[in-house]
């Protein structure tokens, strides 16, 4: 019944059965959007917690090993545990949009419900994205207005691995955003003309 | 046309007129929540901008007055550009929905194209807030790991004005969300059963 081909014409399937209109069928593309949240939350998690970097600093004029951990920063602490909620997400939407694959008529309410979900997920990934970036940035460029020093001069890899992370992060922001737009117009294309 | 009252069964529009279903009509509760959005974001932006302080501080046994702005801060300044985007956003698309409240032809375009946007609206203000609820939380907390000194105990005043906004933009952030689910909940019920 599922139309997996790619229609021509967008109206051509709810036309032949006006009792349950399909619109056109992004289910694939819903898969591999999907996929591709996993994969982005799953190096986003993996490259800020294989972060950690230990340097001789000075510490009142003694040299002292400090380490640099995400653990230390409560913004980072968020942001991995919000990565790791988007990647159990993803995972558990991925299985239900292969499980509806050839049901038609589960479809379209399963694309209301992932709307539901995509949306509060987006919510999520976007707010840790910029509470690590906002943390990232002052320790990139420091606050001299109330004498917060850079640490990234000194912790090198740590940053790097931040900075990447949050870069994966805002690709799976983006991501997300794509799945939301793709639910709404397949939702959208089934309403009869 | 349109149906203003509120139907006790969702589908009796749909039935009535199958060659334009119209679902349940929750253009009303749009209005409200965009004029809330407003509302959310003015009230961020003003708080922010109005809690800029001056304090005597000690500079190295000197005391000195030192100023605190929301403009020293880039994670700010990005909270109050977003806020204003937001702002600006939540008026035109009031506007646009009070437009169209007596073209059901037009609405269900326009609500696919409210989530559209709304999508890249909730991702900007979900990540300010992040953005200025991380750093604010430094600012309240200090990072003894990385040596930035909490900064909440001498600028209270700030402080206050910073967390009161990023807890409106929070607010904000969900009457978006909940923007999100009316449109795609308006939309999938005026897909014929």
């Amino acid at each position: 019944m599922a139309s997996t081909d790619k229609p021509s014409d967008p109206e051509y399937t709810s036309s032949s059965t006006p009792s349950v209109p399909e619109g056109v069928d992004y289910f694939k593309f819903d898969v591999i959007l999907r996929f591709l949240l996993f994969a982005a939350s799953l190096v986003a998690v993996v490259v800020m917690v294989t972060g950690n970097e230990t340097e001789l600093v000075l510490y009142q004029g003694i040299p002292v090993l400090q380490p640099a951990k995400f653990r230390y920063s409560p913004a980072f602490v968020y942001f991995v545990a919000a990565l790791s909620v988007s990647g159990l997400y993803s995972i558990i939407t991925t299985l239900a949009s292969l499980s509806v694959v050839n049901k038609p008529h589960l479809k379209t309410k399963l694309l209301l419900h992932f709307i539901f979900w995509d949306v509060i997920i987006l919510g999520i990934i976007a707010s840790a994205t910029g509470t690590a970036g906002g943390v990232a940035y002052v320790g990139l460029k420091g606050n001299k207005h109330v004498g917060w020093p850079k640490i990234c001069n000194v912790y090198d890899k740590f940053c790097r691995h931040s900075g990447g992370s949050i870069a994966v992060a805002l690709f799976g922001s983006i991501v997300t955003v794509l799945l939301i737009w793709l639910s709404a117009y397949t939702i959208h294309s089934r309403i009869p003309k």
